[in-house]
């Protein structure tokens, strides 16, 4: 037999991304295709699937290398039995999705969360290697996260454990959130949470490099935030502070529960890089307890995109072989 | 053979909790002895294996009935290997309590933290029966706690996980905590802390229920803070208020991250009853995901100072057996 590889998919709602992976974890391929929401989504895994069959085909595989198969998928999912109970992303609803493409691709296909398998991912292979305790946040347009204790992916009752984004982090007067409370840790430390503080702040001072961007273009993002504290900017430092304490006392605090060898900051928030990182140790020690702050490493995501191929391959390897 | 059982056991700073336990977690005999911290808590282990022969022998139990033991105990544990790293409380340091009690007994023995394995007695037998995902936070001197994901405890990376008590509930000027950082829940949810609290109402307030108290006794216990809030005094009820709003705040925080079926509240400030929990409940909905707030139970823990051995017996039956 020629070497076993798994496959690894990251289902997201503009495009699916796919990798073949060795057993070690190293990608030997990967691609993407568009993710098709065309009546519902009911087509993209059997093309999820043809893709596969055709990549593999055009790579010379032979069927009996692929072993497994791990898909990462957004919404609420019940893992047990790989149906996503509810995708708003995908149209999904109630959608046995393993069972569909084991039909379809005749081996194992575990299923999982997205942000669960980008942890997975840094875990296995990236700012986490090795962690069998590891918090990883993803700080993108919203706020997501994974957690694994005890080498496993925490699920919780319901399959919402993670979500590390609706932390209440501003305890009274927050900013409403879409999960329906406000105050959550997205409304701040988000992109969309880090530009809004920008724009208040250029708003409420009047002056500045944050201001001069509002008025040049009509808004201010993330990135001119960062862009600005760099320069010394005291407005945007102001609110880099803000966000990355409310950051740092979510995690913190988490910590102080869950005791991670390792948080990994990811999304694209995360390349501002040690001027987040800096400011969220900060505040991270602040409100952790003395061992814990002094243990707990805080570490920029490696992976990039592909975090979450790896850890479906990760999650493949650990449900199907006995390691 | 007779019937089989476990022995459960969770070592105190000043007793030794005993007790068999069959293999569906029903106490058919328990009985105490006191700590004997002579010469760093040499004698302890000793003695309790002494204990159990002699209880066992007074019972008729043959030697092939007892099938396992758990211990608890309090401090840092590897509970890998057994071995205490430290229990301040009872003079050990580095000491491989499971190698010698396998010595003394010839049955496998399993130890974990105290606190861990409240949370796993009340997990099988009390109020969070059967959860897979359960949080227990033990409201005495201090705030202990423990977490259940997956059916599994969660150690963390140093075996410090479950340290719900040192989570940050108050973000500025809280007061100064033994772990050595400010604010901690333990420092407003505890008995000592709800007391502090109180004494401090008195004494602003200068009238009603709490400042009669301290007047008369020249000090305030958390006691008297639920007794003056159920008789309607209004700054009894402004500190339970307080202190239950803190407590709500860090268990939705947790419960957004870790998304529990049931938390359960034990220890000797619990016994307050429904005037603790219906405030609690209510911070909990403000600041958990609605759907967490909706599905999430509250209870008050049933097992009392019996927690500590049933979750020995479960956590034993666990490692010990193939359920």
């Amino acid at each position: 037999m020629k070497k076993p590889l798994f496959i690894g998919a990251d289902i997201g709602g503009t495009t699916v991304k796919l990798a073949f992976i060795t057993h070690e974890g190293h990608i030997t391929d990967k691609w993407e295709i568009t993710t098709n929401r065309t009546d519902n989504g009911k087509y993209i895994i059997k093309e999820i699937a043809e893709s596969i069959h055709n990549r593999a085909a055009v790579l010379g595989l032979t069927p009996d290398q692929l072993t497994a198969a791990g898909v990462g998928a957004p919404g609420y999912i019940d893992v047990e039995n790989g149906v996503i109970i509810e995708a708003v992303n995908l149209g999904w609803k109630n959608y046995g999705i393993k069972s569909e493409l084991e039909t379809l691709l005749h081996i194992p296909v575990i299923v999982d969360n997205d942000a669960n398998l980008a942890a997975g991912g840094e875990k296995w292979k990236g700012a986490g290697e090795g962690a069998d305790n590891l918090l990883a946040v993803t700080l993108g347009t919203g706020v997501g996260g994974g957690i694994i204790a005890g080498g496993e992916i925490i699920h919780g009752e319901s399959g919402l454990a993670g979500e590390i984004g609706h932390i209440t982090a501003v305890k009274s007067e927050g900013a409403p959130c879409n999960c329906g409370k406000k105050g959550c840790l997205e409304t701040v430390s988000s992109a969309t949470g880090i530009a809004r503080l920008g724009r208040e702040a250029a708003e409420e001072y009047k002056t500045g490099y944050l201001n001069d961007i509002l008025t040049e273009s009509g808004t201010v993002t993330a990135k001119d935030v960062f862009d600005g504290a760099k320069k010394g900017d005291e407005t945007a430092l102001k609110v880099v502070k803000e966000s990355s304490t409310h950051l740092g006392f979510a995690l913190a605090n988490l910590a102080n529960a869950l005791n991670p060898e390792t948080i990994v900051l990811g999304g694209g928030v995360s390349k501002a890089g040690s001027i987040l990182t800096d400011n969220v140790i900060e505040a991270f020690k602040q409100f952790s307890i003395p061992k814990i702050a002094a243990e707990t490493n805080i570490n920029i995501a490696t992976l990039g995109n592909d975090a979450g191929v790896i850890g479906a391959a990760w999650l493949a390897r650990q449900k199907t072989t006995s390691l």
